[in-house]
């Protein structure tokens, strides 16, 4: 019988929260995170108290709005930031949205993103393109992974049309951390706006948005931060509010006159909001905020994040069937990885066989790759059964 | 002790799976529906369920794409349309600005609204006539609540470049139902495509959309449909779909090669919907329509609202200090009234008093009244609750 060490049983007991990691080894916290059961609880209470009290009507309405500013302030407090730069969205890439078509483009305007971006902010960049005239192009990133300086691949792709610039700050593909603050500075000294895919570091790494100088963040809480699919957000730093119109807009987004027609936009982020949401999902992500908050402050989970990629990355590393991409530990939770001599379905294969072993990871198509990602909360053992399934599957 | 007829009984049965109806009297479906204890319960195993096989994997994700069809299915079979025609989106309001932001417009072009259209359509009007040179103006529909043609009015108000008409099937201040048959005509006659806020439709009426020939139709599920906040649709006419171009987009959106760039648009409502949603609500929706359906047909239970709401307008129409905006009884559930002599604060004060004695009903403010809804399910006792408890404010 093993014996755990008091850290090691308060790891345990942080784990049996989360009903998800009970039947098998995951590691797609880079797809969506696993739900802790008092999230869950919370916001199946929170469904019922609003049929209680409501669910429509004057009480029930100034309970839900309290609800919303406190999840704002939960989500301000991983961003260091005031709860007022906060748009709630259904997701990261309606964030996305809102900040790349909220801006007045001109035919001739050029917007620049790295060659490592999602699917969604391709797509949204190139129906920009086509429907304004403006300019799409990409710069390389992907190859800085190991040597050389995205801040500099990044400074010379910038044109002087350049409006918007749109990256990632973690890349999704290969892990990669971008330095966003020598980014932003760039961007700045070129008038170029600067919008931010944070699907995979909010959550993930301690964030101070407020000294960060990015323009737009855009973020969801059901990956890394654990909460339920549906509830994401977009910063707006206060200096760039004035440059970003509403575009998808509704009652959240106005101030009525006392016939009810709308006048103005609401000053803070809610202006970017649209209509009903379903309230009980914020108050779940409020609670998974709440959960990390307990077991560490962000700069602790990210130390535990790293120790666990790591740990994951030596062992891959050491396998002679196995390219990790990275050439030295990770910067973050991601753990991309290649097998010697792969076939274009090699990866899916991988995939499936790993998940029939209850071990979940993901494929990449661009580069073609696996994906393992790593929280806080991995154990070492889990990373064990996944190199030791990576290394039976090569052998097969 | 009074005794119940069968079909009494049945209601009350009917209406017990709904925990919301336990502790007041509810007029406010036009605000938002009771959720019945299977749908949340059905909301909380789907949770479950998907934290039980992943959350993010290949077969979770399989599971959620027919999950997401048969949603679909269930919305469809409401609207009387193919499945394929429709888009789910977070509320009604996005499905309104997927409509209206998606036309390519050109400056000097024209929206045509009524003038009872709920402020977050107005709010899309008006920044899309800002950001792209487009006239806006509305038609009075409100005079046409008890004489007078609407459709008339719309022709009269028709330009010869007005490309897009912004109308709702049941206004929603006065309950009026607008022959939206004979407006898709004119509208159609005149070139000018058509969206519909369905909000207080979809739900309480029956509905051929194939037949309607509306070109853009977009409705929530949290109100007359009584399924979560968070789920609402848009419904495209197949031969109106070249004429919308996706606008918010995401990887729900787009059609990938085999590196992972979007190369093409989902042929279905699908392109529309940008990225990760919360599925349970999908499946609670389901539930939601499926507990109507086996009530009754559309057709039946239109007539059973339509007979409660006669009941209150005629209740209501036989108070001296009452005022209805109908002067003959409703076609649709919403009943709003005026109160004589009223002040400014009057109608809050009285959707107050109400709310105070557990009536819940709303405050409208143009026209200034207030709103009563009634669904198949409310009980005549409800009724009589509400109209005795206004007698008494009237008196006070």
């Amino acid at each position: 019988m093993t014996s755990l060490s008091a850290a090691q049983k308060s790891l345990h007991s942080h784990r049996e929260q989360f009903p998800a990691l009970a039947n098998k080894a995951y590691f797609n916290y880079g797809g969506q995170g696993p739900m802790a059961q008092g999230v869950m609880d919370a916001i199946s209470e929170t469904q019922a108290h609003i049929q209680q009290l409501g669910p429509f009507g004057n009480e029930v309405g100034r309970w839900i709005g309290l609800s919303v500013q406190a999840t704002k302030a939960a989500i301000a407090s991983e961003l260091n930031v005031a709860p007022t730069t906060i748009t709630l969205t259904e997701n990261v890439t309606v964030g996305c949205n809102i900040a790349m078509w909220g801006i007045e483009w001109q035919a001739g305007d050029h917007i620049l993103l790295s060659d490592c971006e999602h699917q969604g902010i391709v797509a949204i960049a190139q129906e920009i393109g086509r429907r304004f005239g403006v300019e799409v192009s990409t710069c390389p990133l992907m190859d800085t992974l190991n040597a050389g300086d995205p801040v500099e691949v990044i400074a010379q792709h910038l044109r002087p049309n350049t409006r918007l610039v749109a990256l990632s700050h973690i890349l999704w593909n290969t892990g990669q951390v971008l330095p966003l603050d020598k980014i932003a500075e760039v961007c700045r000294n070129n008038q170029s706006l600067l919008v931010v895919d944070a699907a995979q570091s909010v959550g993930a790494m301690p964030l101070n948005l407020t000294e960060l100088g990015v323009d737009f963040y855009a973020f969801t809480g059901h990956k890394w931060l654990c909460g339920p699919a549906g509830v994401g957000g977009l910063y707006v730093r206060p200096e760039a509010q004035a440059s970003l119109k509403p575009t998808f807009v509704g009652w959240r987004s106005v101030v009525l006159d006392n016939r009810g027609k709308p006048v103005d936009w609401n000053k803070d982020g809610q202006r970017y909001e649209v209509g009903t949401s379903d309230y009980p999902l914020y108050i779940g992500l409020k609670e998974a905020i709440s959960l990390h908050q307990q077991w560490g402050t962000a700069e602790e989970r990210y130390q535990q994040i790293c120790r666990n990629s790591e740990y994951l990355w030596r062992q891959l590393a050491a396998l002679p069937d196995v390219k990790c991409l990275r050439s030295s530990p990770p910067e973050s939770g991601l753990v991309s990885f290649q097998l010697a001599n792969q076939q274009p379905q090699t990866t899916l294969e991988l995939v499936r066989f790993l998940e029939s072993e209850r071990l979940f990871i993901r494929q990449i198509r661009d580069p073609d790759c696996v994906r393992a990602c790593v929280h806080y909360f991995t154990l070492e053992s889990e990373i064990d059964q996944l190199v030791e399934a990576v290394q039976r599957f090569c052998r097969s």
